[in-house]
């Protein structure tokens, strides 16, 4: 039943070395069947070179396997968290990709200084806020789902399709897991030109309200025209 | 009529993310016949690896569509704003090329620092000013090639050969397709190796005038003697 | 009867290139066999592209040629010195890697500031002590693998497995060849990432110690539960 | 009877866009055969991909053409410079690699700040001086060799295998053109670490004197024990 999903996630899987995301095993990509309540996710710390269909590991929504061998990544509980949370996110995508993780690492937000970012959302990216001692001690990649949630309360996931998780590294979503993985290539690539942009100017930006919206807009508003229809 | 244009304009948008100057679909290159009233450019948010003859649409300088099924990039009113204020440009680069992106984006132009800018251009490449809300709300893609024409009422195309539209990436141009692109890999160099000298020295430049005028001369002057005559 | 022994280190040597670590002939990687008492070590200064099995070198503890008909790596000393004093490193892997040297040119630590470092190690990666002129004179690369054993007397080389050599280099190890040399790979993606961090915020860190003791435990204490059991 | 200096040519020009030291065609090798007093040299502004060993041109010292049916590199003038100088020099380098061209453009010598730049050689990178206007309009390309020449007046090109032309970039030199290559190649490398390295700390190094010697002279002191005899 859940061919096509495996399928998508491991493709998806596989792309993030390709575009130069992942180091070793870092990164994981899952993605959902809302029909059948079923997640296809990453099996832990497996090599991408080694990872056939048989790997991706099924899960409920509240984490028990439905089939595979294999011990899910560790970080299944914040992607779980995620989907329960927004029906609109058909996937996700944690990676440590190097640019994206120096902004966590210095606990900032990514600021919206250019058109490449308008492209991806209207808003800066944003950072959780710190975990408690508790939280972390309890169920810490639950409560990384949490924090990620409340990131998104005032905005969505549709408007702000990654946000980064403080000290730790980014994680984004969309519709499909080809979506998710395109929202992580261009945060990373995003987040580099920030940095290179705070070296030129400290105090660079934000960019003008106008353009932000007109490229926002053109790429994802109810009268884009970015693309073919 | 077109064959060889369309070809022209497949394989410089190819060669966009051979040269590294692309991520995803970002970027386009149009070229013009000007014999025939013609521009050809890349379809917009269309994939390089897919990307074939049959993509490239053909437009007339109004934006008209002549041929093709796609729907032209969005960046289309900016090409045929360069084209019709300037007989000597051939084809038309757009890329958000990361090192070139993060000047616009410090909205800052690139100083002349060094030999390596001096052999694309006598002059720092130059910023557009600020759209306003206007103008982004009326014809933001035409008013791109508006402000672009401004920055070059001065030096012109052949001198110019390239631009960095405020707050979004660079713009380069030339008498043909091949020779564009050319021109946007080296602005890209000239933009990292510039940001890498402002690190080690920020109030760094600008190279000494003889040399400068010696290396653009002994390249693009009536003497010139760099390559093959 | 090294043969396996040989394999490992030829393997773990053309890994270095494969990720980027070395330049030219740069660095070295061994491994011991505590049952035969035997080191295999990289031959002094021999491409890549060209190193077979035959050129792989073995030694003894003291650094006497078991087999062989190169010269060793002249790191051979400092290696050695490890094997001697930690009996729970395998291999060890030396290279100059280039965000990893950076620190140790600029005689800092690497300070603790993400999950991805927590990965590796729970604490901050150390820095040797100056050498003496005495020391550099009699036996420089003992000497190093002197000032390695001092850095590695508080935790030991399973909860440290890397330092920075100061004004030179850094060295890795690990239970095997494979093991080090995914330390080395870590190593140098977490000096890339905390470099950029500090150039967003000269003051970052240190990651709070619930969250750094929680990731270093998930991958490395008695009840890890990251990677497939 | 220079068939094989064309060939060491040919291949030490090949190997700089190999190492990523070159974009389009910048960047140049040459190597003289001193018994014949004939120089091979690329031609001026062709691309490498297309470069054969009919391209290759043969000099004599005073920039005569022996051989060849192509313009000679702009920058012939420069190696035949160092050439008649230096009896020890058997090829010259020439690219605009990027780090070590970003210290040109800043204007600063490259610091001597860890063992793997005490590896290539025991002294700071120098810069020539500033050309003047006389210099420049005379002869351009000659006056630069004269400036290279004047900055190994202390050391010769033997301690020091490189060197950076002020707003300009680096040449190379070494016995053969494999060598010179090579040290290009970790000129650059040195160049990178150094940026680096100077982001952690504004005020690092120099590196110990002690640890400095011993280095260089380990690789090229007259017992040196680096590599195989």
């Amino acid at each position: 039943m859940s061919e096509s999903l495996v399928t998508q996630v491991l493709d998806a899987n596989r792309a993030l070395p390709a575009h130069g995301l992942v180091t070793l095993t870092w990164g994981n990509v899952s993605a959902i069947d809302r029909d059948q309540g079923v997640v296809a996710i990453k099996p832990s710390g497996v090599d991408y070179d080694e990872l056939s269909a048989e790997d991706i590991v099924l899960l409920d929504l509240e984490g028990d396997v439905v089939e595979g061998e294999r011990r899910p990544s560790t970080d299944a509980p914040t992607h779980l968290a995620l989907y329960r949370a927004f029906e609109e996110i058909g996937a996700v995508v944690h990676t440590h990709s190097t640019w994206a993780t120096a902004w966590a690492q210095a606990e900032r937000e990514i600021p919206l200084l250019g058109t490449t970012h308008a492209d991806l959302s209207a808003h800066a990216i944003p950072l959780t806020r710190q975990l408690t001692d508790e939280e972390i001690d309890e169920d810490y990649e639950g409560a990384t789902g949490t924090v990620l949630i409340e990131t998104l309360a005032e905005h969505g996931p549709a408007e702000l399709p990654c946000a980064l998780v403080r000290g730790h590294a980014p994680f984004c979503w969309g519709a499909t897991a080809d979506k998710a993985v395109q929202n992580a290539v261009t945060l990373e690539e995003v987040a580099r030109i920030a940095l290179l942009t705070t070296v030129l100017d400290a105090d660079a930006g934000p960019l003008a309200a106008a353009v932000r919206e007109k490229h926002f807009q053109r790429k994802h508003g109810p009268n884009a025209y970015y693309g073919q229809s």
